[in-house]
């Protein structure tokens, strides 16, 4: 090995842009958090090589795994520099997924990529995620922080979840379970939840020209970071309740209620949404008239002001609306399934 | 709402940076390989909102979960243009950290986030999932493709996984098992694995001035490229056979020997490495030098050729190590465990 050259000093993983003892002080910082989501179906300490959680036991229990991030709702917390609702939101998307299948969560791990890791935003970051762990009684039991410079450009970082929940077999919900006559029940989002937030920073910069501490139109003084950083609603205790009486259920994502409503759709029967059962919330109007953006656009980019929609015998509406009320989350008839061919049909007349 | 204006075009999700029709194409080039990795646990189809898994039963199975990334890895197979291993390397890390608790695989979930999201891109991603996934007879149960324009630069993306597997209560391996007069034995690395990649990277452009597809120094002919997207080895079929032999394992990931083999020792007993047990591959050889890097800095960036450490009782050390050779995978006595304080010794003479 040839000496050291002062022109061309030895070169060290800090030098090239990773510092571990960051990640050690993020690791100190988080400990606590994940202690404050702790279950009874924990095991072992945090800081193994991979987090431990009893396997559910009793009748044939199925495992339920989905996978998220928050979309580009991660650049308006990073704009206006307060990171600890976006792990929040990532939790409550990921327990709605799985909730689509009848499951309740059991554990969650989050994977969080950073260019140039900060402590003090992992921190705050983990903090939003065991927030929602703690909302929905899901233990956070592992995660990984990383440190990729050259990948992600300072202050930029990005976020994604893991959750892991079960349900018994023979209680799935699902398209399986729908019937001719069902009931559709709105549940209310709490605004644009984690989805279309590309187009909605786009509009918010370049047509309305706000930046994300000045009030966004019509919502109070509520400034655009308050509005568009509203935390994604968790339907786990709307819906828990009344499990059983539900046929199936349509977490509104990507694609809005036309791209998911479908998916809890046998390929014989269509769902019927009557468009004048709720009106939509400010917000999207603001976004849509600023953005110009086409209705049938708004509806595959938004929710429009469904989070979740319910399809349930209409015998069990009643109980289904009062379930949701008794969690504090508006819900309507929305409106019924018919014969089809597996689609979704705005009606309005 | 006002009418559209000529100069300001309505805007669409598309014109935001966001394809749907691209999203489409990527699920559909997805969903033969997720069927290629289909297990006896597998429940459902392809497409729902959570992917559905029969939970382990008989005995007291407990599930370890954990999540990861490759790490700055990704550019690598960026500038490469070579997608279809980074996946491969993913799973293989997770395999690597729940063996180190005993636990062997279940399922598997991905996130990818794009900045324009790439069907055939995705595709070669989710092949090399796939392959980790068929390697380890693990299922793909689900994940997420995000398009996210703003956060990553094109064609720059992030790959993120978690797994879960299960082991038997009673049955997981760690520090509490390890007894002094243990042997430690050294599973070989394929190469750098996941780790230390942003001072690799570095050190091959900055002082070697190379790039990705020219030859890598002393390895006779490889690529830049060949040598540092070498797939991170799964050391399940190795270890597998084992396990009931097994007191402890340590993936060796980032910190290094001695930022993990610490993690498999209790606070009354130190590892003794013996440096003299086996040569450092030429590739870190050629980091050290090029990079001028000090020694003990290596070992905490780079697994040094050693991607894992079985810690055992003497007796049954030569099982171990036939299991590997069995596996493929080059194995020695690295040192021993002794009465200490928790800490990984170097030793040389």
């Amino acid at each position: 090995m040839s000496a050291p050259n002062a022109e061309r000093p030895g070169l060290s993983y800090r030098s090239a842009g990773v510092d571990i003892d960051a990640a050690d002080d993020a690791k100190t910082r988080i400990g606590r958090l994940v202690e404050s989501t702790r279950t009874a179906g924990c095991i072992g300490e945090f800081g193994a090589f991979g987090g431990m959680f009893r396997a559910p036991t009793g009748g044939r229990p199925i495992l339920v795994g989905s996978a998220d991030g928050v979309g580009t709702k991660i650049k308006v917390a990073i704009d206006a520099g307060r990171h600890d609702t976006v792990g929040h939101c990532l939790v409550n998307h990921c327990v709605n997924d799985i909730l689509a299948q009848g499951a309740t969560p059991l554990f969650f791990l989050d994977y969080v990529a950073f260019g140039a890791l900060v402590p003090a935003v992992v921190e705050a970051v983990v903090a939003g995620v065991a927030a929602g762990c703690r909302e929905n009684q899901c233990a956070l039991i592992g995660g990984e922080t990383a440190e990729m410079p050259g990948l992600y450009t300072p202050p930029d970082y990005d976020l994604a979840g893991f959750i892991v929940g079960t349900v018994q077999e023979g209680e799935t919900l699902g398209a399986a379970r729908v019937r001719d006559g069902d009931v559709l029940l709105a549940l209310a989002s709490s605004g644009l939840h984690t989805n279309g937030y590309s187009l909605a920073r786009r509009i918010v910069q370049e047509r309305l020209q706000l930046a994300v501490d000045q009030p966004f139109p019509g919502e109070g003084g509520a400034t655009v970071a308050d509005v568009l950083l509203r935390v994604h609603r968790s339907y786990l205790a709307a819906v828990r309740p009344v499990l059983g009486r539900v046929h199936a259920l349509a977490h509104i994502t990507g694609g809005g209620l036309p791209g998911n409503l479908n998916r809890a759709l046998p390929a014989t029967l269509d769902a019927l949404v009557d468009t004048r059962t709720w009106e939509i919330p400010n917000a999207f109007r603001v976004l849509e008239e600023a953005g110009q953006v086409a209705r049938d656009e708004m509806y595959r980019a938004f929710n429009m002001g469904v989070g979740m929609v319910v399809v349930a015998d209409p015998a069990d509406a009643s109980s289904v609306l009062a379930s949701a009320e008794a969690a504090g989350v508006p819900a309507w008839a929305l409106g019924h399934v018919a014969p089809g061919t597996g689609q979704v049909r705005f009606i309005s007349q």
